[in-house]
């Protein structure tokens, strides 16, 4: 500033600090509704808020010698503005000229959805991660296209794959096209997308989290929030995989910022996918309040439908509030965006908040 | 043959065995022709021939990581039915869903096209090699769909690359797009594709073709043919790099068969493609005389279009004849087919036609 200028103008409030942890689909629409609440918010720290999101990448699978990263993908095309909005992932207007020629070669596995357009998101990853790229760099080229709005942080930039043990079922019992299903191991995507987790799940298990490290900048996007957003996404194959990332639970316990989740269950369902599935697997009742114990040792605040509040058990330190969660319109979306960021800064310590 | 059975039925002829060398778009339409005539044929050694192709892969190039192998392609889609029969390469019906998006994601090089067919191809073919296939055998998986009817066997499996030198151009001189062309070593296909081959080469070096083995039967196709087929390819830049894998030529030399070559050049021009401008990077004039000089050690026949006859200068050994040379119908195609290998078998040596 140079001598003469006026410097009484007061300083602009900082932007808000704003962590998420997210999965693939019912994470991205949420987070969707939180930067519209951001937004269209009158508070000026809401407006200029920045949010990081830590992306789960348990899911990720490489194909046909691809690298996919769905729930980055999903985030990413969400919140750039190129989601297929009808099925909720992949690309919008997209086309199969290249799955269609794989299935003719006879290329297996075939039951893994690859439209054109996406196809080209993985071939970038791959060919930067073939460079020497890290995920989190490929992550970061990718959204310069796609501008998201947010920093979008793989959870790490280690292999972590989930695989499933499928429990041993009658040949009777079992799906039309499980093949040989039964008492074997899967990669998740084989068990959700094939298997439309219809072969029941013995164990679920994070291959690889143990020794991971989380990405640049995770546990700092944790420790340095403002506040901590779950949005609903799959307890055990989204947020569970993220947390089984050494260090990243413990920084969410200890992090100042209030950590406040939405129950991705409403009545005894999940809200969408088969998060049921997934929590019979590592025996947890599909309750919100039994999703909420699976963070007790990080959440200060709940969020769940209104029949469910009376169904999560009261503890010290967990406010449980009832709202509507379904994501129905754009307009839901964001006011359960809202209700998420009201509840957090609620719950900010007086001192922080001050 | 079990006890009783009558052994006394002659055996049938065996088939000819044919090689044929060749690059691209010009090469695999002649063999469309070869194959045809061979069909058609009243002769039983003809139509019973089992032909093999040695194709060029020095036009190879990664592109976003993936490995596209032109020539190979353009054999094995002509044959195989799946080219576009207008632009003479690459599939028919294609789509560009993953190159608009590679485009938007400012991916570069952007002037090489790849249709969404084509990029299943690169697709497989890179992840065989990935999983430690040569590109013999990712070459025979390929064929395993598209049936081409003949062996196609890659020149090698070794790495090689023909880069082009550019002469220095005067700025003014340039193409409009030749960016920063001029004293500069750029891939075959940038010269080819992108410069159009306007930019004039002051050399054309198939890099690592010193060290490049022959592909596994590669020489003995050679060796053991009946008749070897030279179709109208860029003698520089698609035989002559197939020449200049160590042991091919001194394999040509050798055979016992016949070695009978269609010239690409009629009348003083290219047939198509931009042969002179190879050409002239090397110092030979653009003549059907000329480019048989290339092949002068090896070649018993010489397939010329009716007014160049005169111009080619004689020499012991070579057989010259006249023939329509352009591939204007189907039938024009396959009457040089049949044009080339009635001159082959008139010039087998008569102990090994009998």
């Amino acid at each position: 500033m140079s001598a003469g200028t006026p410097s009484t103008v007061p300083a602009e409030p900082p932007g808000l600090a704003v962590t998420a942890l997210a999965g693939g689909v019912g994470g991205a629409r949420f987070l969707r509704g939180l930067l519209a609440a951001l937004r269209t918010s009158e508070d000026p720290a809401r407006q200029r808020a920045r949010v990081t999101v830590i992306g789960n990448t348990a899911d990720d699978i490489t194909l046909h010698g691809l690298r996919i990263s769905p729930d980055l993908d999903s985030v990413m095309y969400t919140l750039g503005g190129g989601i297929d909005e009808v099925r909720g992932w992949g690309r919008s207007a997209e086309t199969s000229g290249v799955a269609d020629e794989l299935a003719a070669y006879g290329r297996t596995p075939d039951w893994f959805t690859l439209g054109d357009k996406d196809i080209a998101t993985h071939v970038v990853r791959t060919q930067l991660l073939a460079e020497g790229a890290t995920l989190s760099e490929a992550t970061r080229v990718l959204c310069e296209r796609w501008r998201p709005g947010v920093d979008l942080l793989p959870m790490t930039d280690d292999p972590v794959q989930t695989h499933v043990d499928l429990a041993p079922v009658a040949a009777s019992d079992r799906p039309a096209d499980a093949g040989e299903a039964g008492d074997r191991r899967v990669h998740f995507q084989e068990w959700w997308v094939r298997l439309h987790a219809a072969v029941p799940a013995r164990a679920i298990v994070p291959v690889g989290a143990a020794d991971a490290r989380p990405a640049p900048g995770v546990l700092a996007a944790v420790r340095d929030a403002d506040v901590v957003v779950l949005p609903p996404s799959n307890p055990v194959v989204s947020i569970g995989t993220i947390l089984a990332v050494p260090g990243i639970r413990e920084a969410l316990r200890t992090t100042a910022a209030p950590v406040v989740g939405v129950s991705p269950v409403i009545g005894g369902s999940p809200v969408r996918g088969m998060a049921d599935a997934c929590l019979a697997s590592i025996g947890v009742p599909t309750t919100a309040g039994a999703v909420a114990g699976l963070y007790a040792d990080f959440l200060d605040g709940w969020l769940v439908a209104p029949e469910d509040v009376g169904g999560v058990e009261a503890r010290p330190g967990l406010t449980v509030r009832g709202r509507p969660l379904l994501m129905s319109s754009p307009a839901a979306t964001r006011a359960l965006g809202a209700a998420t960021l009201d509840l957090a800064l609620e719950l900010r310590a007086p001192e922080a908040a001050a």
